[in-house]
């Protein structure tokens, strides 16, 4: 099958702003949070009845742009370009496809590094705790606000793929479909201490100040060892072996150098300093925290019973070297909706890529998703013709 | 079979000094290391000949003190004391056990906390680094100290396996069986990974003043990271979740807090902590550069080739659930010295601990040793009597 593989082009980020001190959001915590500004993108054209929107759900480190360019000089597209676009996964000639930065984010969304509006100052960590509840009830907001009444799909991979499930569950009637992507229905014990690793070295960073650092450069190394440690849980050993093996930085002799010898260390060196650039500490901290929260069984009650709520169509995809969010985890949800008599689909990807292989391994991803949402029309047809066209 | 297991009771360190400066210990970086002190504990007692003895090689944190009791008011016995003593897997009525801390260790031996002869000042970071190669080449002194021609066996888990190949390859007359626990040909690309990443904990911690802060507290923020990430590599999956799972630390209700919510964060942050008060940063660095270091087909050539010089009989184990050194790097082991006509037994045990079941699940692993004792023992008599008794 051949598909072509356009881009979305230029795009520009949107701004919504609501949750006024009368109508604040009210967060799982009991606390309110208010105003919230999302920062968003949209792809494609909404049809006249706007029943043709998807909403892409982020991962812990993205942000809402996930296809296209900015500017005619961006050097990157968005972060799922390869699954965006016209005659793509999500293809933006049907679909009209939604993406947001998620609240406690550092993309322009409301996050730790926002303004509180009581001090006039960065929230810092004053920051209310979130969920990923509640960072899908910012999102429904927007959605009410575009004037969707029913999401044709939520998708999301990672923590994306866990609000594409809270959607489900939250705001059942308003959800037509779902795809859930190397995720599960809870984080796992090993999940949450990979990420308590992560924040011990961000809090013990002296540089992070009890989380008031903004006018400083923050606590970049504790940060980088954080995104370092995150870093090895979403590539398998395998794809570490063949892209690094025990291969030397620098030479073919050892330099018994109490620093770096071997390529993967500087690899991971690398990669931890370059998310200090673009990445706030707290916000790596309310974001793993809120996916430590994570568990469907704790907010919704046993799974069969927590899915027995949900009437969206479902698409389950796990890789088969995912170590993060293995494929048992995904089968626990499939198992779940089978048992209550969802309409569930489920693809195990062969892929040696891990956990980010639903950012790299996208030919299957792309065949499976397209069958979806085509079997997804069938039982809510859309208007092929955007209201625009 | 009904083994019963006694303590081998109080037990004493000593002290070999060796490597003076006309005779130091030459490194396999070409540096000098002297002198030398190794730290060391035995147990049993030497048959005339000295040929029923059994070098312990200990791991990454490891020490000296592999059995018995220090003083009779120690509510801790030595590290691996369920499988030393009499009637246990290395039976101190049969054997001679020898156990001595690493060169680079924190423990007694010489390493980067011990008093550089040219200042008068620790060593710190102008330490040499090390190579397992080298850790075996000290202990080599120290059995020729004690009179020893030939190891009945060399065994250890995870690095202490990395010793034991070591010593059948470097010292191939030298070594009559080698047990090989949890441990591989060479250190992972992911296991450098996660080495690299506890090093830069350290090293990017401002108290770790390049590696001179001996006159402080020294780095114990960094140094407690690097502790909980290597942490969670010697659990399983499975094992942290039926520890843990998604329990929480204080209360049936989530308490929203930045810190600590989950029972397993607490329980790596104790662990970090804890540690910090044993164990030396810089040991922390130069030992797991050592273990980065470990590759016998760099130091020896392919492994086919490497084994055809090896003599010893061998006995490589593994565990299920252990991920840091899975089944199949020992598998390889066990391949390359079939294919090289040696003598190998190899077992893998079910056990749901991880990397740390060596030091848990020690049933099985005390029925194939002593079966493989016995064995080797066919193949050279010792005496069943001691030199003493």
């Amino acid at each position: 099958m051949f598909i072509e593989r356009h881009s979305v082009g230029q795009v520009k980020p949107r701004r919504f702003v609501f949750g006024s001190q009368e109508d604040p959001l009210v967060l799982d915590s009991g606390r309110a949070l208010g105003p919230v500004e999302l920062v968003y993108e949209t792809y494609g054209t909404p049809n006249q009845d706007h029943t043709n929107a998807i909403l892409i759900c982020h991962a812990l480190s993205g942000d809402a742009h996930a296809a296209g360019i900015h500017d005619p000089h961006d050097k990157r597209v968005g972060w799922w370009d390869n699954m965006i676009g016209p005659g793509k996964a999500f293809d933006t000639e049907r679909y009209w496809v939604i993406s947001a930065n998620v609240i406690g984010g550092c993309k322009g969304s409301t996050g730790p590094n926002s303004t509180n509006p009581a001090t006039g100052k960065p929230y810092g960590s004053d920051f209310p705790l979130i969920t990923i509840g509640d960072m899908v009830a910012a999102q429904k907001r927007l959605v009410d606000h575009l004037g969707i009444e029913r999401l044709f799909c939520v998708v999301g991979g990672s923590m994306g793929g866990f609000q594409a499930l809270e959607w489900s569950l939250r705001y059942p009637e308003n959800v037509h479909s779902v795809i859930c992507i190397a995720a599960g229905a809870q984080l796992s014990t090993q999940g949450i201490a990979f990420n308590a690793v992560g924040r011990h070295a961000i809090t013990t960073d002296p540089d992070w100040q009890d989380g008031h650092y903004y006018d400083t450069a923050g606590p970049v190394r504790g940060l980088a060892s954080a995104r370092m440690v995150a870093h090895i849980t979403y590539l398998s050993e395998i794809s570490l072996n063949n892209k690094f093996g025990r291969r030397l930085q620098s030479a073919d002799r050892l330099s018994y150098d109490i620093h770096h010898e071997f390529a993967v260390e500087s690899y991971l060196n690398h990669q931890g300093t370059r998310f200090t650039e673009r990445f706030d500490a707290n916000s790596y901290i309310y974001i793993t925290k809120a996916m430590d929260y994570f568990d469907i069984a704790r907010t919704y009650g046993p799974l069969k019973e927590a899915f027995a709520e949900a009437t969206a169509r479902f698409l389950v995809v796990s890789y088969s070297s995912d170590w993060l969010f293995p494929t048992a985890q995904s089968k626990e949800i499939v198992r779940a909706l089978i048992a209550t008599d969802r309409d569930v689909s489920f693809v195990d990807i062969d892929s040696p890529h891990g956990h980010d292989a639903f950012l790299i391994d996208i030919d299957q991803l792309t065949r499976v998703t397209s069958a979806f949402l085509d079997g997804s029309q069938r039982s809510q047809p859309i208007a092929r013709r955007s209201s625009a066209g």
